[in-house]
């Protein structure tokens, strides 16, 4: 769904106002009927023979992806990846408002990161309790991301978005996504390894 | 494979020398057999009812993600993200180097990070017919994002860690693994959405 967000994004900004399943395939590098399967699981936005209504069909996925409303959300770790989060502009205008940043690295505790303070872990709770906290990030080093993580859900927070590098365990009614870039970097040397094998092959 | 990685590194730190499927099942939270197959299929490490040694799967699994040798990568975009992934050690320990970053901000051109230079864009060709360059790390609005890609395929670049938040088209024979972070953030909104509804039902 974030992809045909992202595509149906691109097509509003060109100025296209309709597009059939077949057009969006051959840009999005799916089959037209897989297109037609996904986005009939959402409401059945096509109609035969008129293609998509872009528009249209941006918004009902934006809503169906909550983006039709402001989530507020901490970074736990206000270290270069928290620091960077909070400086991507981008993720305020689809309605992710970073509300505070925390760590324990006195040196960065009481300064600002566009705006934004940045907090004392011992913080956490009482700002937890004054304010709706919808996200938090977790971009801490993982010896310390467990624990973080289960403060936070003990303190009522039901989503997280992991850049630590492990996996949480969690609660059922959790929500958790993870970014873990050194599975990604390692993913992309193991096709490198693999590519060059296959070359050499050939 | 990154996540077994990941996995049996950790094992490691705590002195785990064996481990039988069912017990990496339970940790890893995958169906015991799904790991025999996914570990057969790289060259049949256990031997029944020993277990696998810890250790040398570890090695064997870094050999095949190519984590045995040296990768040389420069990181195009010194933005918030670029400068965050050059500061960040851990790539390095895993054989990861970034030996230069690149952009077009006059401010930034000349400046190092953690001891690594900001070169300008225009000293990219040089750059690389004068080094080695295994990966390319694309940390540039998306607007830039496809014609660097090019430049660094037409430079001879054939790996790129694409962190722009677009699709990249290029050759089939160009290794690309993406980080689409707002992808990620909009799939974890989707769920906090289809969660809440789930829990309302309940």
């Amino acid at each position: 769904m974030p992809r045909y967000y992202r595509y149906l994004g691109e097509l509003m900004d060109e100025g296209v106002e309709r597009i059939s399943s077949n057009e969006l395939s051959v840009r999005m590098k799916v089959t037209a009927s897989q297109i037609r399967q996904d986005l009939n699981n959402f409401g059945g936005f096509g109609q035969q023979g008129y293609g998509y209504n872009v528009q249209y069909l941006y918004e009902e996925i934006g809503s169906i992806l909550g983006l039709d409303c402001q989530h507020n959300v901490i970074v736990v770790g206000a270290g270069n990846m928290g620091q960077a989060l909070a400086n991507y502009v981008k993720f305020e205008k689809r309605g992710f408002v970073i509300t505070g940043l925390f760590d324990i690295n006195p040196a960065l505790i009481g300064t600002m990161i566009r705006g934004i303070k940045i907090y004392s872990m011992d913080q956490l709770p009482e700002f937890v309790r004054n304010n709706r906290v919808d996200i938090a990030v977790l971009t801490l080093p993982k010896e310390r991301a467990e624990q973080a993580a289960e403060t936070l859900v003990r303190l009522g927070i039901h989503a997280i978005w992991n850049f630590a590098h492990l996996d949480l365990d969690l609660p059922e009614d959790v929500v958790v996504e993870n970014v873990h870039l050194s599975d990604s970097l390692m993913q992309l040397s193991y096709n490198i390894v693999k590519n060059r094998r296959e070359q050499q092959n050939k």
